[in-house]
């Protein structure tokens, strides 16, 4: 038998956030969706960043978020993604391995830069993503290491990593290796990236995944099933053996083949910028799951690392998340480390 | 008469700063002082990155800190300061460009990559700085535009950039272009900085500077009198016409020929980051100044400009400083813009 010595293998899109406080007017005016996330090219990036306000440059990444929120709640956590040789794929290298992920993926060397996501943050906290893939489409199924796969207990697939056809058969090489005993789990990332790739999702979905996270509005594009949750809810019952499906400020609600477990969502004082909170909900539920806790301590603890993230700028934890959580998993079984 | 549109021309060390939460032990351990700013070079640099925490990356620079907060308070503003045609060079120019201060240098297309400065910020919210300066030695007296120069009414030389020779010929050559009603005004920015420059500093202020700001220590560092604030202070008033002495919580002293003005800090609720607190100090009394405010008042409203940027990490205001000065400023003669 294989040592699982990581909790959860990410892979995703690899992206350096440029994070800026704009009005609600500016959004409209660049013709964006508030809240959701747009693919642009390099002239868009361009043009869209000269009329933006002066930003904040954090390493971010969807599924890189989500393993560093693993670490920070004391898991162990790797990540597959791509950057290139340049200043921002050196910042993006250097603060996963410094939160504590292991990340080994050759750099590119030529080609277009690292990937970005310019991130508009309104006064409401919400947040609007423009991502310039840049260097992180250049994934390959040959970055993807069978031997680290070996090594999880689950594995996290990034929705958003769908768009790049040769990053999705990288996602699928990930999850075709994984045995019975290893989770393949897969967020949906995007209510847009959902219309965009349907078909395929489901057909990953059926053939691979075993938990499914995802927000109402992504699981309403997958389900087809627009106007009520319940419904939407009973649709991906059959979809898929666990699915975790976010509410914002509802909490969440995990879902079984025989159960339905509503989740609250964690206390948060200040909502300073969203950005991430899906991502650390995730983390804090695969923490959960691969650490034996129950499903209802799972979705708790992706509350809490959700929480934490939407009280500060910025995707990735400020605060120890093991610390915030011990008074939470205390008393409560799981796994002997 | 040449016609004043600037209220201010800041030349100074463009850098990007990387800031990272770090626990005293880690400043320690790195052989730092904290509270200063140490000069490092470029493997010094990658081994004290690599040993540091994830970081957060702001433009910066002590000067062009200080021309962003003149232009916050809504006064104008211009840059002039050298980075590279790299991906932290575009950060630099768009920030302080986003910021509304003019910045038209030309970007060195070769040599060292655009400075940083990595700040390890202390629980205590005191900031350690170690500075690779990188293109922003290659500064020269080419860059110092004339044209430029001559439409500010204060010109505000950074005492970090007296440590590359040809930056200091840069400084020299903006301060020898001023009329006698211009303002030419000099922060000694550290006290290891004047130590290492403390003759020719001297004879820069002698000759060419109006108006000198400098905290407790870098003034006892520049007068050799370490032991007696008011020995210090009486020691500056031979040196210089007018004196801004920033003394952290105690606030500060302005110092005129015949005159000592004792003026308050600012309160500020949660000490977070001091990062640019000297800078903006000096961007509420050149703001002050260049309108025709008294000196309490100008002393008043760097304190307002220096508590703001206490209170959040990143050296750049995060709030309207104008709106922030309203209360201030409202029936205090100014001068008419």
């Amino acid at each position: 038998m294989t040592s699982r010595d990581i909790d959860v293998v990410g892979i995703g899109n690899a992206l350096v956030d440029v994070l800026s406080h704009e009005a609600d007017g500016f959004v409209e005016a660049q013709g964006l969706v508030k809240g959701s996330m747009t693919l642009i090219d390099a002239a868009r990036a361009l043009e869209l960043y000269e009329a933006m306000a002066a930003g904040t440059e954090v390493s971010g990444g969807s599924a890189a978020n989500t393993m560093v929120g693993v670490a920070s709640l004391g898991g162990s956590a790797a990540y597959i993604g791509k950057v290139r040789d340049d200043q921002l794929g050196d910042i993006f290298v250097h603060d996963i391995r410094a939160l504590g992920v292991e990340f080994d993926v050759s750099r590119a060397v030529n080609g277009d830069p690292t990937g970005r996501c310019m991130i508009l943050v309104t006064p409401d906290g919400q947040r609007t993503m423009n991502t310039y893939l840049g260097a992180s489409v250049t994934l390959t199924p040959d970055d993807v290491d069978p031997a680290l796969v070996a090594r999880a207990r689950a594995v996290y697939l990034e929705g958003y990593l769908w768009d790049p056809p040769q990053a999705k058969d990288a996602m699928r090489k990930a999850a075709a290796l994984c045995d019975d005993d290893q989770i393949v789990s897969l967020t949906l990332s995007d209510s847009f990236c959902v219309e965009r790739h349907h078909d395929s999702f489901l057909d990953l979905i059926a053939t691979h995944v075993d938990l499914l996270f995802a927000n109402e509005h992504e699981l309403a594009a997958l389900t087809r099933e627009h106007d009520d949750i319940n419904t939407a809810v009973a649709s991906a019952r059959e979809l898929v053996e666990l699915a975790a499906i976010t509410r914002g400020a509802a909490g969440s609600i995990v879902v079984t083949p025989d159960d339905t477990i509503v989740v609250p969502a964690s206390p948060v004082a200040h909502r300073i910028d969203t950005t991430g909170a899906g991502d650390l909900y995730a983390a804090g539920f695969l923490y959960g799951l691969t650490h034996g806790h129950d499903l209802a301590t799972c979705g708790a603890l992706g509350s809490l690392a959700a929480a934490e993230v939407i009280g500060h700028i910025g995707p990735r934890p400020e605060t120890d998340l093991a610390e915030l959580a011990a008074p939470l998993l205390s008393g409560r079984a799981g796994r002997v480390p």
